[in-house]
């Protein structure tokens, strides 16, 4: 192998350049030419693609976003797309194929591996949503930028008797409620991997008032409903002065903490080295601690098990 | 004068803790006892007011909130509960007072001079809207705390073609939103003090677009209207892909910058002083660069001359 | 068991209050009274104890510290020390205790379990040098501490040719070093764990030189010499034009990360569960992502082995 | 005039990518071509000069450093390396010229003005050590960075009794060490501006220590003498159990304040607005919160006179 490349698909996660970098340079260190596609998938299709250097990667590993941007494209599970996506590939002389991103990008990396080019996957999405790893790269900095805002809003919410609630992403995934909830000491975590019966957050609520407490901080994952229809629906038992804050794109964003720098590096080394070897249809994965490999299409096909779920019984136990 | 009291009133804005940990110090250091009055003037209607210690403001300088709780109280309008308070303070042998708050504070402050307790105002309010005085504490904290979750969104902004619409705090006063949009290098600004026409925002979006310019960001202050209505109407123009982020309570909070710190130190010293000279009715606050103090009466009945106004139009001509 | 304790002992690190909390909220969600122990061993001794309620430790998971004070108290390792701390903790009813720290206080609570008195350690360190757990407390918010320093330095450090040298805490371990030098793309990592020669160091500076690179980061763990030093030996070879940051205490400090927050609540939930059966002389910690027991005098007498050194090769190769 | 330049000169600071970037936007929206030259007055003498586009300074105002680097170049001061410079300039077609710096930025700015070539200075330092400007671009940035440092230290400050020696910035000018002293609580500021005595800082820290105080913070500018010395004469005295921290160039970095953005914005504006006006040999600067302008050789030859140094003795009655 001697030229390989590297594109960001679906929403973007702070350490995606981390792990661009380490595979730019981990290459170029071996030997190869490095190759960058902008814009996913579909700046795979339409032939974006350009020559990496060092340079290039340098005084990246600090910064979010993706310096490759990053694009949804639905067209590419199209099998057609999928060849005018290798074509391209091939005019540059390139054999193999990293794709960093989450479920859609992985099925793009299947299908081209089905294909005869071997791609590897690299876990990046703030939702920690992907089979094959216990954490995606991006989590850890949008829970750290969701506690940032919640010690913010903990600061002013003392002077009235207010319930906070804190929208935070996670469609279907409630990792991100669930350890921000924690590290905030939320009083209530809602979450899409367990239903809630809004009688019982009514009951932590005023056990809390009862305590003394004077505001109360629910930890939502959008997943499970909206802020503001949480916030009716809660009224209808009584009025506890809530106010909604969704934090949004703000937590896509943010210099990458140190474990997604670290991750993203890992991440994009071992990548390199799988291709080297020859392999494609793998993604990489952090499992007990140590990296790991899977199978793309497995991975896919594999309903996530929650590795996390106690965290929910012991906010209940120290959270009261 | 003997004993000195001090509350917090309105909404909470970081900077608070410093001015109060100066009142107690300077007060302390100068032979007095300070009290502290919690919930506003309704904690001194109903007399939930306690000595202040040194320790009790040790570490306090780099906290957001304050201390002493707030609460807005506009039963404190009523003459009774003027004397009802003017009374509670008398009981602990308290001869002067300090307020730290906004209009509202403000007029508390000027009723109960009148009514012969001497009490001096310090202007505690993230959004920069009193009178005699450049810059209120807590305003240098929020904008900054804007800006950062701006350059997060920024991060993520750049794979699709996307109008961000910021929605910061500012119901009278644009002052957020134009240091903040400046700050931002955000391409409109849309303030309540001037006119807006949506075409024109419409327009910069365009130049923007045609210029190569992948994201749009819109800084508006809640006084004009909400994010999403604003969405909704600049969907009747074209479809810009907007995303609204309303920044809410994040903006109240967080650890005062270093100017908010020195700023309160130097309101609540001179706040101090000035109620040792025998002076009462007036309010401290910064002009020209330097301390000024003012008459309460006289602010509350002068129109707010924004100073900074021509930074809306720099603003148009560097962030085209 | 009716009554536990909790001490800090040692140096503090960011997390220990999220761990008191958790013990105190879910000793007391148990139907146990928790006690606090100032000041670590030393305060165990002089009977410096007091009861923890669920309001003490409000509002102190995002504060770095920690709200019981740390000691060292070297004088504990004596028989008569230990004997009295017990009797300190039996006048109060206190039947099982929970320390967190590094070494000395895993000592400490091998012998109180050893005379009868069952305690359970959690790690607590920045160092992250502790056997028993992959990750101890502090770690992970140091790294970032020193992340952001260093992304800082790094804003500053293209004007001229120059070689940062980082000196990070770490006496016998490396880890900060290796985790921050990934995470800050440092171009030589340089711990007590693996012998350096100064000569690879100069390679590594000239062959970036040569490379166009304008500076250098050289990132030293404190356990290997100091940064003055270094740079004097450096100098023997060629003038580099070095700058050395000791970046000290402030390592030790901050808010907890997320991640140091979630685990100071595991840590802390799981001590008191297991004083509840009955349990002592065990420490816990996190191991293939799990968590886990160990017997802390085993713990005390089994050599690290160091599981992220792969991480320093890897360096090698991607931040050349 | 048709076309300008830009240049940054000696140490860096945050905010100069901010001033930079609205001299671009201006220029090109006031018709002009705007360019950059590289390392300062070296840069020029060596031709290192390239026209800037409104891309390339997109996404900077964030980011500290600068774009165009930095550089001190003493041998500016001959006669010759200024003609030389100026024949570079004109080799562009460039008419007027401007440097953003400290007071060797100015006096080549002087020089270069002198010799028919008009160059307007903005100061871009972050001591605050500019005649004709209350606030040089940086100052507000470099600030809070070391109150993030000291609050960090301050976490980690309660276990023993400690006396930290904090040792920032400032060769000729104490205005870091006052305004984080006062915004930290600094015990003792020390500065070159006012003499001190020894014997009065033991005072402050005995004074401290006999009121229950277990930390005391030394807030030292670099200018007076180092940390280590200081922390030596001190032991003279008594074991005050010190610790010295050497902030360093961490002092420089980071993303620059609000503050600083505005004011480096406001700075680029008006400096292109008097190069279009036809004047040269001026400094911009803030004076009584307004924008002002200086003859740049006058203000060199102007001693500075400090205009906070009442900050000085209110730290004294505020942090005892």
């Amino acid at each position: 192998m001697k030229r390989i490349a590297v594109l960001t698909s679906g929403g973007d996660a702070p350490g995606m350049n981390a792990a661009i970098r380490a595979i730019v340079r981990k290459g170029i260190y071996d030997g190869l030419e490095v190759y960058g596609i902008n814009y996913g998938y579909a700046g795979m299709v339409a032939g974006d693609i350009h020559r990496l250097t060092v340079d290039d990667v340098g005084d990246t590993i600090s910064r979010g976003g993706t310096i490759l941007y990053s694009a949804r494209y639905p067209e590419f599970k199209d099998l057609e797309g999928q060849k005018k996506g290798i074509e391209q590939l091939k005019k540059f002389g390139i054999e193999g194929l990293i794709v960093i991103g989450g479920d859609g990008s992985y099925r793009g990396g299947a299908a081209l591996t089905k294909l005869g080019f071997p791609t590897i996957g690299i876990p990046g999405t703030i939702d920690n949503d992907i089979v094959g790893t216990e954490y995606t790269l991006g989590f850890d900095t949008a829970i750290n930028t969701v506690l940032d805002s919640v010690d913010k809003i903990r600061d002013t919410a003392t002077s009235h008797v207010r319930t906070f609630i804190i929208e935070v992403m996670g469609r279907n995934a409630g990792d991100i409620a669930l350890w921000a909830g924690i590290g905030s000491g939320a009083e209530s975590i809602v979450i899409p991997e367990i239903d809630f019966r809004m009688e019982e957050v009514v009951k932590e609520i005023r056990a809390g008032r009862e305590r003394g407490k004077k505001h109360t901080i629910i930890m939502l994952a959008e997943g499970v409903m909206q802020g503001t229809e949480f916030a009716e629906k809660l009224k209808e038992y009584d009025n506890f002065h809530t106010r909604v804050t969704v934090l949004g794109h703000v937590q896509r964003g943010g210099s990458p903490s140190a474990r997604d720098r670290v991750l993203g590096s890992l991440f994009g080394y071992n990548a390199v080295q799988l291709l080297e070897e020859g392999k494609g249809g793998l993604c990489v994965g952090i499992v007990g601690s140590e990296l790991a490999y899977s199978d793309i299409s497995e991975t896919l096909n594999t309903k996530r098990d929650v590795p996390y779920l106690s965290l929910y019984q012991i906010n209940k136990e120290i959270s009261f």
